[in-house]
């Protein structure tokens, strides 16, 4: 991995990352491939839309279609027919969303496969050989991530455990000679003492970047951003910096302000299939009956297929009869305004003209589609 | 509506129609949009597999989204961006579908909509206010279609039924004074008798086109096959010729052979999102444990979207995890299929090597893919 910073606007950063399998502009938004596919887009959409780096799972590949279908194709990018580069999630955040099905000891999470209820054994050096498999420009490494609420004593157990599975990563990952980038996680909860200690310790670690965990799992929006605003200046200036699972639009710009480069997240197109549209102009619930005869665009300024070819009233009757193109239209759409509006931060931040944009973009989201 | 006869070989007939929205070379294959949608394609996936004329359906679009929203947008076609030819189904095939929810009467249909409940009555006159209100470059006559199986009695007071919908239809469509193509609908069950009669009354009335209804409703192949070489030699020559509601890719080499222009039917579509793939070397059931490793494209010899790009285990995988792209991907193949196999149909017809293709495609379709 080549890391460039190319510029800086307060601490907001536009950077260049030379992956295997392509280069990244950041600020960048990566949207999420849980199985191996962005629901309901084709590789062609995603290139359409903008999209430099997709996001796998390992614990869903690990599943299914399994490592040994993923291995005749030399990775994930071969089998799902997606050229780019790929970050690939260790598979903690997953067993972690199983709940009280899933058993953490030292050794790794003993769960029950959702498939098909096999018993299945995740640790630190299986997740280090799914990614392997995967071929995954970054890999992350395995991770707890931390429930919310945690007392201090817990976050700090469940971070000093994390810390202990990301030197094993670390080892793994060396020992696979695995020539991929791996990045740490940043753990500690709501807590920016535990924070500190997580970021010192990775730091001495070693990574090729560093992402922050933990956060969008039911913490407040305020304590999110005290945490971010607190961790993101910490991080190390000349690597790569991954806010993890994170989030609205108005969530990026806040990211990005403070000196984050990599985001992914669900929204875009999980909302998209949920009828929930993203524009400059505030969101719309396709669904509502306001929409039935409106013959506009989702928004007029946007350049995407869907707004380009159909009205709000063709989205909204597609929407209310269940149609499969309502969850492609639709999320063409979200996929690509979150493309523009990182793009736009990346040339407000080389023309020096950040807060002026994220001033006109609170603005104008504001108002009513 | 201007109709050319190209050329012909044997029976088997390469024609043009030039409609209000364009041309449409045949024999053709029509892909069903049943609510304003061909499932899970967009327009765009629509013309790159070679479609020219999609169909609609009178009886969906009326109740959902409903005429007054169809009428903001001048028709079916700017109302689902699409700008090619559309020809639409009028009712008669659907109400017949609701089976035991609806009562047959001289004056029309009364049924209870299967969208919410209401109250809702059909006539010849209200199907073609409606078709009228779509803009469809082809109307179809409301008709009645036959049950099968049907004695000689039923299936002749069914047909008369119909003649004389078809009478009414032919005078409100004039009243409208509506410019696009009516067809009218040959019936009479499998009766060789009453279809002659169907055809003399249909051929004094004076209609744009002829279709066969009534086909591949229950009826046996054999039974199918019989009522076709009976009925489509004796179809006008000079008119367009159109076998409704048919059918696998035999069925239309079949037809085609007979004489028949034009065909639509959900079959590519629907058996592709269960996973049903046709293909030149036979059909496919991709979510079969044999296509799990498979790293070769659906057929090899296909030009389309999905077997340039991915791989049998990939469709496989997603088949398996039903993501939506499954059935995007599925139906891409499947459209394309249809619409190369019409395409190699009407060059073996111009280049007199009818009998040699059709020779050619039952062997290579016998074979195991």
């Amino acid at each position: 991995m080549h890391f460039q910073l190319l510029s800086h606007d307060g601490a907001a950063r536009r950077t260049r990352l030379t992956l295997a399998h392509g280069v990244v502009d950041t600020p960048a938004f990566m949207p999420v491939g849980t199985c191996g596919s962005v629901k309901a887009m084709t590789p062609q959409m995603l290139v359409e839309s903008g999209v430099q780096i997709c996001l796998g799972n390992a614990f869903h590949l690990w599943l299914r279609p399994g490592l040994d279908v993923i291995a005749d194709f030399k990775g994930l990018h071969g089998f799902m027919g997606w050229q780019g580069p790929v970050l690939t999630d260790s598979g903690g955040f997953q067993v972690f969303s199983l709940g009280k099905l899933r058993q953490i000891s030292e050794e790794g999470v003993q769960f029950a496969s959702p498939v098909d209820g096999a018993r299945c054994f995740l640790t630190p050096e299986e997740s280090m050989r799914i990614q392997h498999v995967l071929n995954s420009d970054v890999v992350m490494v395995f991770d707890e991530c931390t429930p919310y609420p945690a007392t201090l004593e817990e976050a700090a157990d469940s971070m000093r455990l994390s810390l202990r599975w990301a030197t094993r990563s670390r080892a793994e990952h060396r020992r696979l000679e695995n020539t991929n980038a791996l990045f740490g996680i940043v753990q500690g909860g709501v807590y920016e003492d535990l924070r500190d200690e997580s970021l010192t310790a990775l730091n001495d670690l070693g990574f090729e970047g560093l992402a922050i965990g933990g956060l969008s799992v039911g913490e407040s929006k305020e304590a999110m951003q005290r945490v971010l605003t607190h961790t993101t200046p910490r991080l190390p200036a000349d690597k790569p910096r991954y806010l993890m699972g994170v989030g609205t639009p108005e969530d990026l710009v806040y990211g990005v302000m403070n000196g984050i480069d990599l985001f992914d997240c669900v929204m875009p197109t999980r909302n998209a299939r949920n009828g929930h549209l993203f524009t400059r102009y505030g969101d719309i619930r396709i669904k509502n009956a306001q929409y039935r005869h409106d013959e506009q665009a989702l928004d007029a300024s946007c350049g995407c297929y869907t707004c380009l070819h159909f009205s709000r009233a063709y989205l909204h009757h597609l929407y209310r009869c269940r149609e499969i193109l309502s969850s492609v239209l639709n999320s063409i759409h979200n996929l690509y305004f979150y493309q523009s509006l990182m793009n736009e931060m990346r040339e407000a931040i080389i023309a020096g003209k950040f807060k002026d944009f994220r001033e006109r973009f609170t603005a104008s989201r504001s108002r009513q589609p």
